[in-house]
């Protein structure tokens, strides 16, 4: 069995125990710091995935039950409540509204940036075809590219950092209870609509997807608040929504809707949601989630329908339409089972190739390419490159498809063709990403040749992996279906011609699909919520089983070498990410050995000195703090009696809410929840706040304040009972005690988050400085 | 703002305190009763919905993780743990494989049944409409529904009255956490299919669905389990699963899968199984309800292509297909959505009528109707009159439609019609409900006169009524939607007819559609998972935002009348049923005030003799009871160190685990995890054990067995609060404490179900006593 030394030891703290004067003993809170780093290891460690960085708060999903919000509870009657729930809809239905309404947005920009483009090109080849002089039309098509990733990266490099990739990761962090700095803010989503449509207009091998999610979270942590901070704007409603958990429970919502606009799957956005954040399962948040979804997908595809000169036309209801699989009375046989699970294997494998070179590719770029002037000129290299990359498979592609009657594609090229014929390869390459998708799933038999494919397959993985992660904002669904689509696409072209009786594998768009959903599952290894989007999207329920099968077999195959691309750059970033349940060997740990101790401590009664020096303290920077009554006539710890945080007693001593001054200033209005929500979420930083040296020692009672009734364990609770609770009920602090009900210590994010399964069983991670 | 005083005072229960050795105080646990009950209230309270009944016991979601378990937990491999996960996905894959089994097998009798008897009726109304004598014909019909319908209802009434109904009920209460008796046995299973067949062969205005849901679950407490107490049969595998927690997991998936196979809808059932029971969200367990899912209406899907002889065409995933609604390039335009609207409202007065007739009728049945004889005797009853209803509305009905070529009736009856005719209204009633939906859905327009709709609705309505809760197996999500689609249908004839331009209405069957999910909505209240239900069932995404907003008006309007009718009916078992969400309204209440008190608390070390008494006590059947360390040198009461349930002091005093013996016998075997699995879930009764006087001395030690650290809350705690950590993770006791960790009450599911808001504010329900 493994076995587990704690490598550090805690410090001892005395420096810090001040002037004597502060009754119970010193320390211990959500951020907690070993003395080995103290002492001499680097100040700046950015991107390590075996530290865990203290830089990120966590969002508190319980409520902190204080007699204030305990007397507003009690004051509103049953119909404040009704009143409530349906302002609740209500937003609901905004974020599905407004979060559609961007999605067409990015749909109609793209489509006409990009249709521009290709037109332009196109002209400028055949022109040139002709009379030679092609690389001329390479030059065109390189710095058209260029210049519109450019724009793309600027914006990100210089304007918000936050908005540069697709922005999953960032949600998923938020979703599990990790306060990512900046990401649910207006200018991020103002960057990222623009930057996603200059990328994908730039012709990256990027896709649409992605930062919808994200710009469906941002939209809902804006509606939700009924404010804007950075517009300087307050419209007073929605106050009551101004903490974390509800803005939590909105921005799911809103993911989902994003979800449910990119993939027209309102069904695979509420899983989505589910499985990234909601740890408690709430009928009721997931009903409107759902709803939420529903207005997205719904909107989007009306305002399209208007676009598109066909009102009503509710056949388009994501940003990515795999177009519809006729399902012939056999859409597949028994037999085939098997191959597909072999195509879940390989998608596993292509996906862990995927993300180990992108992990090796993101290592270079956070060590040798982080100022953004560097950001910029590589994201216009890889525009340009893929630019040429693509002309020179094109240009060297001999696979000539007749043009037929019907014919889907927007801009044939017929290059050196012969009249009547177009360039296959062009279908692939001079297209937006998801109009080749489409082509891959729906052209008939015999329109790629295998040749074509594996060139496309093969230039198009190396594009992708390179592409994800440059400082655009930009996703990865879309390049993974295409890889997939096509070599699942070339996988059924082979069976049928290797097998004696070629037409019972008649269709190879049936493999194309299978392929997409390996491929994509290699590389982002989610399971149930992208079972479902792929089924939405090919809005035949039929491939479901198939579908689960693929992915399943991927996430397992995959995950033997390497995590998902996701989790991968969540780790770089070092954040404190809660896994669903704790790793399995750790029953052998108890609260004790997980929790920080000792743990800094407050009385009910406490000086204003003390409070303001804890929290000045920016070696420790805490967010929670026990509240305790001392045992008479003993120096031990005292008993708990509540749990109070950081931002409580920055808005209590910037109300200078003292019992002295209460006393002489009778009058006074009362502390209200409004001043904390108004506070909420942008807390003023302790320097801030000016305490007079007379105001040092006056006294503040706590008591109203604190929430007086925390979750605790007892210090022998076994981790995955302590993961258990802290997950289900979303908390940031658990105190834990022993017998006498004494505080002991304090299970925070990170506490549970260090421990993880490697190789050798359970292991520990550090905490990082920063 | 609402008030509520405690109309009970607690019983002082000096009498129980016995001779006076044991230290701690007595009493206060999962059971509780109130004094003025226990003076003069009538022993029986059969069935009320002001009351909760004691006679359920909850399950237990929260692990004990005692000495034993964290040392089998600890012994395991990373190796171990990964086999285990893996057992867990082969009995979800056998769940899923043998419930799409299970439906097969009724979907194919059902067929068999009903098309011999509507073959025998059909020849014998041709052979009689001319020569006259047709109430030759009718006798027969009436005779043949009444032979199946009597033997199902004996089978039920005499063999096994659990399997009544559709099993929704009891499902919905399994996976709240309630363990209702016999719900799960095999026996049960048994006379569920073969009560199903013999009902929905007999004609009554029953479905095949709600059946599978409770079948399933069946199926996977059985699987799960490796063996069958009923057959006596151990097959010694999957021991590790025999405690609540894994049952009650498995139990969610294969009512998922059972959903799943009803209604070709896998995603839809896997939210039914979070809907309804799982208030934790874990991950894999959805990932493993949404296999079993998958592998359910594959198995289905697969066997009856081959019994309809076209193998691997996979069209039919359910037992009800609604078929498939082909979308035009315009499915509905957006001012038809108020229409929608509208129908959901009154799908939702409909439903509120049918809840409140069927309410009163079940009070009825409960008062007079409760000998097995007189209950076969009602369900044949149902069945006669449900033919003779039927042949008169076909007899009276002068509605002749013209035979088509692609005639989709199985039985078209000629009878008085033109030849080359059929009589419309027979395709409603002289056909199972399944195809009569289907005709409703699809038939072209002009294939009902509104009368024959008017008319088949109202009778239908009434019969199904009546039908819903007599003594057979049989579920009511068919019928409703055939009311619906009935109604529906009528309602999209009737716009046609009113409005200038009547081609735009040209579909009644997409009203037919929306009519019946808003019965449907109306009658069950289901919202999420309904939704995704219905739009599996058509296979059309597009239908769902309307779907969505039918069901969730009717939901509306519904609940202002009365609640669901599942509802409705586990109210009537006086089932403590806990919501997702304590009452609005409730945050001034605390734990001190909602919980149990005084409790019965047994020493680390306790007496046999004592342990023998408290279980024996029959006025109190306690389950769980704090394991306390008394205070020094004080008589107040002990400091919470454990809790012990009912069970493991059971296995203890079977295995007479006692401290004495052990020293006498040191080489006796160790008491294993595997001693207290063997016994589960049929822990035997305390009569049923003898211990000797001499061993009523001995001591027991109940360290390694309690579980040390049992979730406490503080008694200031509020219930909202109380409630969530309840819920959340699924206790079953949650210990009450003071500031110095000394057990004030306990707070068991009664505790908690019995507030609930009424129309005058927060209401509380009284503890019945059986």
């Amino acid at each position: 069995m493994a076995n587990i030394t704690k490598k550090v030891s805690w410090s001892s703290r005395g420096d810090e125990s001040g002037g004597g004067e502060r009754t119970p003993l010193l320390n211990g809170s959500e951020e907690v710091r070993y003395t080995r780093q103290d002492a001499g290891c680097p100040k700046e460690i950015p991107h390590n995935e075996k530290l865990l960085s203290l830089k990120y708060e966590s969002l508190d999903y319980d409520n902190s039950e204080n007699q204030l919000f305990l007397e507003e509870e009690r004051r509103m009657s049953f119909l404040g409540f009704k009143c409530l729930e349906i302002s609740r809809w209500v937003i609901c239905g905004l974020i599905g509204f407004l979060t559609g309404l961007i999605a067409c947005c990015i749909d109609i920009a793209v489509e006409n940036l990009a249709g521009v483009k290709y037109f332009v090109v196109k002209q400028n080849i055949e022109k040139f075809t002709e009379v030679g002089g092609l690389s001329i039309s390479l030059i065109l098509w390189a710095v058209l590219n260029a210049a519109f990733v450019m724009v793309g990266a600027i914006i990100v490099a210089f304007f918000e950092p936050g908005a540069a990739g697709s922005g999953i990761p960032q949600i998923k962090c938020y979703l599990n209870g990790v306060k990512i700095p900046r990401v649910v803010r207006l200018k991020t989503l103002v960057v990222k609509v623009c930057g996603v449509i200059c990328s994908v207009a730039g012709g990256l091998a990027v896709g649409k997807e992605g930062p919808m999610i994200h710009s469906g979270a941002v939209v809902a942590a804006g509606v939700s608040q009924g404010r804007s901070t950075s517009l300087k704007k307050d419209f007073k409603i929605f106050e009551y929504f101004r903490r974390d958990t509800e803005k939590r429970d909105f921005v799911s919502a809103g993911a989902a809707a994003g979800v449910s606009a990119a993939f027209g799957a309102p069904v695979g956005g509420v899983l989505f949601s589910l499985e990234e954040g909601a740890s408690f399962w709430n009928q009721m948040l997931t009903w409107r989630i759902f709803f939420a979804s529903m207005i997205s997908t719904f909107t989007l595809n009306f305002f399209l329908s208007i676009y598109n000169k066909k009102p009503g036309d509710l056949s388009s209801p994501g940003l990515i339409n795999f177009g519809r699989f006729e399902s012939d009375s056999v859409a597949y046989n028994l037999y085939e089972i098997p191959l597909f699970i072999v195509m879940g294997a390989a998608g596993g494998l292509l996906g862990a190739l995927f993300n180990i070179l992108n992990y090796w590719l993101t290592i270079f770029r956070i060590r040798y390419v982080h100022r953004p002037c560097l950001q910029v000129m590589e994201a216009m290299l890889v525009g340009a490159v893929t630019a040429t990359v693509s002309f020179a498979m094109i240009y060297f592609s001999n696979d000539c498809q007749p043009l037929g009657p019907d014919q889907s594609e927007d801009y044939p090229l017929q290059l050196f063709c012969a009249d009547g014929e177009y360039n296959s390869m062009a279908t692939a390459f001079f297209n937006t990403p998801e109009r080749s998708v489409r082509s891959l799933f729906h052209n008939p038999p015999g329109s790629y040749n295998p040749l074509t494919l594996s060139l496309f397959t093969l230039t198009y993985f190396f594009l992708a992996c390179w592409t994800y992660g440059l400082t655009v904002s930009a996703g990865v669904f879309i390049p993974s279906l295409l890889i997939g689509a096509a070599w699942g696409r070339l996988f059924g072209i082979l069976l049928a011609s290797i097998t004696p009786d070629g037409s019972i594998w008649a269709d190879p768009g049936k493999y194309a699909l299978i392929g997409a959903a390996a491929q994509l599952g290699g590389i982002v290894r989610m399971t149930l919520s992208l079972t479902v989007i792929m089924v939405e999207a090919t809005g035949n329920v039929t491939y479901g089983l198939p579908i689960m099968l693929v992915l399943l077999t991927a996430k397992i195959v995959g995950d033997y070498f390497v995590e998902g691309l996701y989790d991968i750059h969540i780790k770089l970033q070092s954040v404190p990410f809660l896994h669903l349940e704790a790793p399995a060997t750790s029953h052998w740990l108890t609260a004790r050995e997980v929790m920080s101790a000792p743990v800094t401590c407050f009385n009910r009664i406490e000086k204003v000195g003390t409070i303001v020096d804890v929290l000045s303290n920016t070696s420790t920077n805490h967010n929670g703090f026990p509240v305790v009554v001392p045992v008479a006539a003993s120096d031990d710890m005292g008993k708990v009696c509540g749990l109070i945080l950081r931002s409580q007693l920055i808005v209590l001593l910037k109300h200078k809410v003292f019992v002295e001054l209460a006393r002489s200033r009778l009058t006074q209005r009362k502390l209200q929840l409004k001043d904390f929500r108004d506070a909420y979420p942008r807390f003023p930083p302790i320097q801030s706040i000016h305490v007079s040296q007379d105001e040092r020692e006056c006294m503040m009672d706590l008591t109203e304040f604190m929430n007086p009734t925390p979750y605790t364990v007892p210090q022998e609770t076994s981790l995955p009972r302590v993961f258990k609770l802290f997950r289900a009920l979303g908390l940031r602090h658990l105190v834990v005690v022993d017998s006498e009900n004494r505080v002991v210590g304090l299970v925070t994010r990170k506490d549970l988050a260090r421990y993880h399964l490697g190789k050798h069983g359970l292991e520990e991670m550090q905490l990082a400085q920063t």
